[in-house]
């Protein structure tokens, strides 16, 4: 093939949040009973988008930003690698943060029931204590998990 | 010089949203009271972020976006390409919404009192109705704007 | 519509590149008989690529990098921003130079046969002197230019 | 802190390629003698661009390209995804690649000695016939790796 590919401009998508059921985060990944919707995959980018309804007490798994994040954080409380107490960011809602490309989360917690909404650019990376992989979950993962739940 | 620069990971930034105060969005970009605070900007991908409130009545003027834009309907209706009626989205809050690279937006008005949360990346450039540039809004426009009033 | 639009992950594309033959870079862009190859268009992000055929004495006229660029130049002598003289860059082949988000380019000119390949996140908005609009090029106007001619 | 950081536009960057030494890429990722130089890393989007050079015999190990890359081999001929015989691209100098974002390359060999120029968007994720992760690749690492030799 010698000339460039035809390409077209995307159309517009919507999702109804409230027409769809929360469902559990895939638990090796977090644990309390963290609930999401997924909202958008971009494959192109790599990018993601959802909701997430965080009981008091649960948490997400450590993890690294492979790319930047931003959330938005409508209810509730939450605790960015550690919360200010330990150099973290402490989010009170209504809250937004830039996570960075690279960013690592040892410990994201929920001290009372919350909800944020975040788009991310390229996957989560899951590590264990020594930075050893757990998972890469990419857009695919993401689509994959809410498609089979 | 020959090699390449050092860069350093970026460190996260966090915004109390209700600490900061509605400001009026640049009139000659919207009409009928609509009011914004500009959340982050983002210079090496030019990518920016904000939440605007809209009173029942008010609409932004036409507009291409450079680039995706999505969007968080948090309260009210939000018309977007004229809406359902016309071909386009009516979302109701809680919405979601993604808008590709280079959709038109000819007509985004609100028939209830509305609040939504956004990102963009890439400049808003507002046309008028043969096309011709009225205004390229980048993230240097945006933080200027913001921080001017 | 309430759930998410299932997406597939994109195929790669391939373009010989001595397999399609030179065109003019449209008129109004660019003086002194530049030529070109587009390469690929991106969408989603709204990113493109090309390669570029510079003879001695020519140029690209004013304009705004709306995001940032890549350029690998291969042959030549380049001068970006007026050239090491004028407080610009002078590349020479073979030369790298990332020119960000915003970056104003009011002179980029030739003073040998030169050739590069350049990748783009964005249009390229060119202006007049008084830093008006005269066009805001985007990865649809560079498909469009490229399959028209 | 309760408003939004200021940002400054970014400076532009150059690399005079041929003022810097090869460099051994490093040998978990590749066989049979393939150097590099890297050109720019960009932080905030995770994006980062080089050259190789790859000797006849050699290949790039197992590995997930986890946002789009693009290449311009300048020189020789590169079979991606086990090249056209397999069912991937053979590419020939002058060439264009456009690899996707979560594009798996099992086998990236080259038959004659050869030269390519690409840009990444996020990491590279190397793995083992099983898919299990070897390393994650970041921007981060390429430039420490970069720095260290």
């Amino acid at each position: 093939m010698s000339d460039v590919e035809h390409q077209e401009q995307l159309k517009g998508r919507y999702v109804q949040i409230d027409g769809n059921e929360w469902k559990p985060f895939p638990p090796p990944l977090a644990v309390g009973g963290i609930t999401w919707k997924l909202l958008n995959v971009s494959p192109e980018m790599g990018s993601w988008a959802a909701i997430f309804d965080c009981p008091e007490g649960s948490s997400f798994h450590r993890h690294i930003h492979i790319g930047p994040g931003e959330y938005f954080l409508t209810k509730g409380k939450m605790n960015v690698r550690g919360g200010d107490e330990e150099g973290g960011t402490t989010a009170v809602a209504p809250g937004y943060g830039y996570e960075p490309c690279n960013a690592r989360h040892d410990e994201t917690h929920f001290t009372e029931d919350s909800e944020f909404y975040m788009t991310f650019l390229g996957p989560l990376h899951f590590i264990d204590e020594e930075g050893n992989t757990v998972a890469v979950v990419t857009w695919q993962d993401a689509q994959a998990a809410w498609e089979a739940s």
